[in-house]
């Protein structure tokens, strides 16, 4: 793109797309952001405190007719991705799109094969891929530091549950696909391999709520690689001690381990011992990583360079969170398949 | 037991056999250490050399025989436990064994029976229960500090695989029973629950030769329990980074974590960053543990109460790892049963 | 003031002014960067990379005479911020500066003077006040949860040296004005008291260039306080291990330690032990805290409120870094008089 | 000394006194306890509780009577150590005297002289020189890990006060003989050099019962060493969090770090945070370290080798921390001479 600037709009105003919103808006080099859209009235006037006098669409029909882009961040929600991604493929827009790209592999096909056709870029909000922790356990395993990797070791947890409405599998995927789903991705990332198989354990075992609309609150799930190599995961709804976002890869020479479980760089101690904080939201762990993320977005564009996390990524985790989950149901290990969409054949 | 002192012979001086040995010998009051058994003629050396002039039997039987015993301390080979428990009980000798009691369920119920015709008190050897960590985590739980348990999240790793002769599955039990006993044990104390379906999956990942002996050197287990907890456990024979155990326990309001990266209390830090040790060995992680353990056992003896560890709860373990092993090589969740011998219904 | 954006123009271009300049360009709401100033050829090059299409004059002077300013961010070199603030001053400038405020508190008194008759507002750049670690255990400590603040205890450590011509005591103040200043202020602010004594030991016991500029570039401060209480504070330009910016407030009940010796959440195991790095560089540790920092000087333009730290803050922090020099001189403890210029009288 | 057993007894039963007796007892190697002895009825029935039927003497006099020793480890008050070792040295045994070796530099020279008239070994209880971590930290200098040790940084926390009658410094020698006594030694230990001159701040901050006995409770000393490196020490008597022993050695290319603020493996993680405790006691963080240390006295005199803490090693401690005392009183740095007594000369 042989620009000195991209212009981008937000689709979606939620809790996501307005922290990509500021982002592009301040801290991101080389994006210009031009508008966001929603319907939403309070919405409105909470985009307007966040981003000043950033233009404001109703709707992504309204923004592409306004034209004047060069790419969009699709942060609505998930079940509206695939539309959205084929609708502005077609406009001619590159597109940054959040995670997780659909909830089916048919929709996944349908969105990549659209932005193959148009010829624009997509890449897939895989934030942990941009976080300094996982990028230097990468690099500790590429370097080989912990010799051949074999064990993935995971855990997920958010302090309290989602609205019902929400965690309703129908828009969330179910608590695999909707917050094992990094941890899924993660594992082919780090030990460079593809899991084949899938066996989860999970229940409704805190809020009766997620029960009722289908769904468990707490997972542990277990999965083959091709390799021979193993995951270990566990997701939780229900982490009331904090943000908890820790894996170990675990090779055959060493480990290396991501996470922490402080936040705030104080300990109080007393006479009844030693005391510190834990981080407790995404921001917390992850702030800065969103920026490095969408400024890969936007260097991409810049220098037209593929993405770094493409649509297939994001398709192979879906097809993994996929088998883990109708184990789930079906309480027995489920292979794995991850054929792709005939155009790749 | 009306005395003041419990005069106690060890039965096998392997590393188990000497430990006990030399901790009954200076470190457990109301103990007596009278004699060792070993055919061995260098593990006769060694154990005057760690213990000084205490009699050497060459076997099980010679010790019956010169009597003058209260008690025994079984630290044979795993597949000598059950036939040594009868032996000792026939002789009305008190019995701590070391875990696990045995290697079928069958040969459990023959050694728990011995003991209960002969009136003696039999207590197996859970080394972790004794531990200051998990002790001071099972109180957390109890008092409901993390709320209701629902999660118990573990990893067991040793640095270097044993022989394959010991890896052998028909001595060992194989990895699981072997190695993961004591988080299977700790899953069920910690929840204070039941397990009721196992899942397994493993390999040998590393060490061929393992894999030759039927074993495998690397594996993940599932645990789903009565009251809908669940456990996700790792074990490895192959943790080149240290001795590395630790169980978290995670409930609805907080969560207990048991374990430490550090075994020496100095860090070093220079132009490459920071750097300490971690613990490599069960002594390094563990030694003061095995003292209160047999403790434990020499003051139940005094004071005539039940040992803190049975027979039974070795049982159920046993039953819940040999669930899990089939689980490894069947490849699909097994049912756990732990129905109890005869003399129990 | 009126108004809804602060229009604001950065002197010096070092790398403090870069990273103010940054900030209030990108991340500091409410405030528009107009200009720096630079008259170093390569500087302009740098601050056109980093800012864009900022303005840059020249100097001061000519800044000054384009006019269209609310304030101005001081980060010229420490001898020249008194001049600098008495110009901006007579200009009706709000001023932020750099700390220390000035070498000598003739200075100090003539920039604070200069400030308070032109009626502008003049806030002193301590930065660490702003990080979110310190702020936490201010809090603690005011709400009673060490209970009575007896000793504050501190290390802060450069990993190395700066050019000979840097840390002459003639530009820099000396090792104790110029890297300890932080924790001087920090433990008047922290324990809410005054000192009254400061004894000093130090040497070049590293860097013979230090040496033969009259510096030091290790050193050791005991202060005493009005109250009772102590500080024992080191300070180093040679803490090869990494940028260790810690501190202890001890009282009577417990205590607050800040400080974090990690810096990338993520640890390498291998047979070696356990190893991760550390903070090396200022932004690094404390990063944010300049985004807040500056943040809280616009907020205070914007809402005409008081500024968190003053000049007088600076010229006091300046009397004890000034008392304990002259101890490391004289080789004698040496009483603070904080005797503050007339007009406060 | 040409024996398998080194006959022992003690010299008071107060805490240290017992701790060395039940190490002795139980579990130094080579070491046979033959008696203790006390005055006092109430630790007649504690020392026959803790040790079983060993003989109780009421005094010195009438252990040395009895006869039949090789050894003694003398854990009177230290008023009485410099007699105690005279009248030991006398009847020809080797001699284990806890730290101080006395509260005056005359007193430690006749005692010295004694041993070495008497052709006794002396050996004094330094026991941070056998904790781990402290043989970690001498060996990583040692090895040059750090390059070239240049400053010392300590902090010794003890919970709560003792009563005024022990902290008298009459009896105890004042807070920073007794309590900031084996830091200083650590300080020329792990420095490899000598200090020569000493500044201090102390007082009575928190509990008026110390101040009106002539003590403080809170104290911090500079070091200056004859090579040019520095200590900065901080000691406490009211510590509330912990006893909090940390040692800090900083070279030129590097650092070590000894202590901890954890003591029992195990983490609660609620709402509030995360929380663990701290060691409280000696045995807490320094158990082990006291039996290394006797049994590295045994092992002494078992193969005639030197010990590996001196009775001038004390002396030398003991003059710097008279100079700190004096300092403390007098307000100024004082120069410290540890001249040594004639016969060395």
């Amino acid at each position: 793109m042989n620009t000195t600037e991209i212009r981008i709009a937000v689709v979606g105003t939620g809790r996501m797309g307005l922290t990509h919103a500021e982002n592009l808006a301040r801290r991101v080099r080389g994006a210009r952001l031009v508008a966001v859209t929603t319907s939403n009235a309070e919405r409105v006037v909470e985009a307007h405190r966040a981003l000043g006098d950033v233009t404001i669409y109703p709707n992504l029909d309204a923004l592409l007719a306004a034209g004047g882009l060069d790419a969009v961040c699709i942060s609505s929600s998930t079940s509206a991705h695939a539309d959205n991604v084929v609708q502005c493929a077609a406009a001619g827009l590159h597109i940054f799109c959040e995670k997780p790209l659909a909830l089916t592999l048919a929709d996944c096909d349908r969105a990549i094969v659209a932005a193959e056709h148009a010829g624009v870029q997509l890449m897939i909000g895989h934030v942990r891929r941009f976080d300094a922790g996982h990028i230097e356990a990468k690099r500790f395993i590429e370097e080989g530091a912990i010799g051949n990797p074999l064990i993935f070791r995971a855990i997920s947890g958010d302090v309290d549950p989602p609205p019902p409405s929400f965690a309703d599998p129908a828009v969330s995927g179910g608590l695999i696909l909707d917050a094992m789903y990094h941890d899924l991705y993660l594992s082919s990332w780090l030990l460079a391999d593809e899991p084949v198989r899938a066996y989860a354990e999970g229940g409704a075992l805190v809020d009766p709520a997620i029960g009722a609309v289908g769904d468990v609150d707490n997972a542990v799930v277990t999965l083959r690689f091709a390799g021979g190599a193993l995951g270990t995961l566990y997701v939780s709804r229900t982490c009331r001690y904090g943000h908890d976002l820790r894996v170990e890869v675990i090779g055959d020479e060493g480990a290396v381990q991501i996470g922490r479980l402080r936040q705030t760089p104080v300990r109080l101690l007393d006479r009844r011992g030693v005391h510190h904080d834990m981080p407790r939201t995404t921001p917390d762990r992850l702030g800065e990583a969103f920026v490095v993320e969408v400024q890969a977005f936007v260097d991409c564009l810049m220098h037209a360079t593929p993405p770094p996390v493409t649509g297939q990524d994001s398709r192979a985790t879906i097809a993994t969170g996929l088998a883990a989950t109708r184990s789930l149901h079906e309480g027995k290990p489920i292979p794995i398949s991850n054929a792709q969409h005939p155009d790749k054949t």
